[in-house]
């Protein structure tokens, strides 16, 4: 097997795993030529995956084919949760599109019973929805909502968040690195490191938030909303122990702002405990009123959810749910609509999606499935010497490498696992954490497959030794 | 036929043609009990159109069926430009959908051979498309790499503008409505009103223009983009002459800004000279560089196009297009990665809405049946002692009442359509010019029927003469 040259990361830009278009001579014929074409109409402004980028064609289930006809298993795309090519997702598009596609200005079934059926997965109290196209319009949707009701503008992430492409949210998206600035409004707090703090972390994160608030209200912007993926994906996949968030949720009610979980990482039933990410951290506590204030709706839990990626089979969708208090407020005196949020065709998928998930109990498979997997990693990464942490909620797993190296050793084991056709990626600021997020549709042979490769490449790696 | 009530415009919220909640008990049973379960779940965020809000469920063509079969002639959505269930994209949909849906960090054909053919619908120095969902994303992009770009962060637009539902652009987005604040950095113009200026508009356009500039230099903002609907719209829809929106055009450069084309409503040939809005001003005169300054590519030209509505069917879609100078400068120090943006399923609509509207020759049907109808209208309105003026381009013609109560009168008009099982909607801060604008593939036999009913509603309101 080939030697896998690790890409720097450009300091500029900050992604991992990112495709330097200097090594396009790397590649095949046909890809290089496709490459060409690609920079020609489309530039390099989107990235490709990867020291060596994939063609791909063709999916099913948990596997992807490219152009040759290789075969990958793809542990990564949380996307086509239901599976790639997922039959139901087709039919049911189709037939919609062969019906009609038109927006929410009219009276519509589909819309409506999707919606009821999409809230009673959430807490009784977020019982509005509003639809978008992306995981970014719902999150920049309720970033101005919570401004609008609190009469803030400060709004807390953390280190290394990333919540979106709008302007509003690259402003307080800090793993698009230093060349985007953040707005003067935005303070980031480190998030819960359970691997260096263990049971603190959760306590310390909500200090870490009040004492960011306090900043907030120290330069008279005063605190609107924490804004957090309730896995923390980009920060390095922090699960942690079921309740940990409980302390930051109530230290932002206490500062006065909101709290909204951004699902785009962890829901639609990825971490095995909920249907969301945060029902993990506050599934146990029914919601109460916090004082008089009637926005705070629920002391300990979330006011707004977001989701995006995983609802719809890759059809564009976003979805914002919140209560009808803050919902039906902000709509007496503003205007919200969206040509495409809401269309047939993306609901439709997303009811197929909702069916798949339901019927197939594929919550609870990502829940056994995963914690079978995490074991295997761990028990393979034990006495590695290679791997510091490996940690996880059903079927999303980070592993931590370890030594001062780690961002460029992860580079080498996702860019291993790529030459044995596995696809994974690395988050953290410095890339050292090993992203595992395959389809919730993956099998016990997909995880044995997994499994075996990442032994391999973890072998490859000690064989090797250090980079020099 | 039973009189339509005029509902008025809530002035919170602005927007003409509004259903009234209230109303629901004028409603049929069924759609009673619909409305009360959507409004359980979506809440009044989003209005519905009319005084009676139409139950869709099926469409073909330019016509649209509610659940009780009564067939409605679509005489305003641009959304399905090639038709309501369109099989063409319903079969390329789903014959996309059966084989995968990912990203675009993975080498893909489909986005390719699209944006090629895309791009060379645009004027050649026009060589770099960047994907998104929707018209919002891809304008809030424009404004975040023109402010980039030029160091500024003043933006003009029109009077009654509207771009879109980031935070960013409800920020430009005076349509939205006192409720909604314009950003300290926005100046508004008033459009070019042909009707009140006649040939001068064009010139008086870009004095204000060059006015409003100077007042952000004034302020310390400077000037970073025009952001102009080729069309106007939300203004009250001014074509003009071809040419007239060149000196706006050169006053933006001159004023050190960047020219952004939102080509969301007059976009994919519906103007019927050319593909885009913009070109019917420009397609005359080739670009040449301004000066020294290599920002400013193309006198007289525009420097980013942006779409979404017509393009892909009702599939979310967003696309920004720009010169390559622009886009890779951008792309060095900054990232944008959009999951759904440019995925296979939405490009597979826009590859079919695409090959609908160049082998169908529909830009020159858009110019041909367009001119009929507009000459059709004018005709019937001559007179009527109700209308002030009827303009249009294409499949895009604006209606202006007459008198004190134009808004109202124009609502009048649009509900007795609506009564008439025709569709079509008002625009203009009073809602006082009826807003024309079929699916492209509105045939003549549809034009015949749009004109006896718009007759019909002439002469009723005639008879009925001005409201007490």
């Amino acid at each position: 097997m080939q030697q896998i040259d690790v890409p720097a990361v450009p300091a500029a830009t900050a992604m991992v795993n990112r495709f330097d278009p200097a090594d396009a001579g790397l590649l095949p014929a046909d890809d290089q030529a496709l490459l060409a074409r690609r920079r020609e109409v489309l530039g390099d402004i989107y990235p490709l995956f990867y020291a060596r980028p994939i063609h791909v064609v063709r999916g099913a289930g948990a596997r992807l084919w490219d152009a040759d006809g290789t075969e990958y298993l793809d542990a990564y795309n949380n996307v086509p949760a239901v599976g790639h090519a997922n039959p139901r997702i087709a039919t049911a598009v189709h037939e919609q599109l062969t019906r009609m596609n038109t927006h929410t200005r009219y009276l519509q079934d589909g819309i409506v019973a999707f919606a009821e059926r999409f809230l009673q997965t959430h807490p009784e109290h977020l019982d509005r929805v509003i639809f978008s196209n992306s995981g970014s319009e719902a999150n920049d949707l309720a970033i101005t909502i919570a401004q609008w009701r609190t009469g803030n503008q400060g709004v807390i992430v953390t280190e290394n968040a990333y919540h979106g492409t709008t302007g509003l949210l690259a402003g307080l998206s800090p793993e698009n690195g230093p060349t985007m600035p953040l707005h003067p409004w935005v303070r980031t707090v480190p998030a819960p490191d359970t691997h260096r703090d263990g049971d603190r972390a959760g306590e310390l994160f909500a200090a870490a938030i009040t004492a960011a608030a306090a900043d907030l209200d120290r330069h008279g912007f005063g605190l609107a909303a924490l804004l957090l993926d309730s896995i923390m994906s980009t920060d390095g996949i922090f699960p942690g122990a079921p309740g940990m968030l409980v302390p930051a949720y109530r230290a932002t009610h206490a500062a006065g702002g909101l709290v909204i979980a951004d699902e785009v990482q962890p829901g639609v039933g990825r971490t095995g405990d909920a249907m969301w990410g945060f029902q993990r951290h506050t599934a146990t506590e029914p919601p109460r009123p916090v004082g008089a204030d009637p926005r705070l709706r629920a002391d300990g839990h979330v006011d707004m959810v977001t989701c995006g990626k995983p609802l719809a089979g890759g059809l564009p969708i976003g979805t914002l749910v919140l209560g009808s208090a803050l919902s039906d407020g902000y709509a007496e005196g503003h205007r919200y609509f969206n040509t495409f949020g809401g269309n047939p065709a993306s609901i439709a998928a997303a009811t197929a999606v909702l069916d798949e998930v339901q019927e197939r109990g594929l919550v609870e498979h990502a829940r056994d499935l995963g914690a079978s997997l995490l074991q295997g990693i761990a028990e393979r990464s034990a006495g590695s010497g290679l791997v510091a942490d490996v940690r996880g909620a059903g079927l999303f797993i980070g592993v931590e490498m370890a030594g001062p190296a780690a961002g460029a050793l992860a580079s080498r084991v996702v860019n291993g696992l790529r030459a044995r056709n596995v696809l994974i990626s690395a988050v953290g600021s410095d890339g050292r954490v090993l992203k595992v997020r395959p389809p919730l549709v993956f099998t016990h042979e997909d995880a044995d497959a997994f499994l075996d490769a990442y032994d391999s490449v973890l072998t490859t790696l000690q064989q090797e030794g250090p980079l020099s």
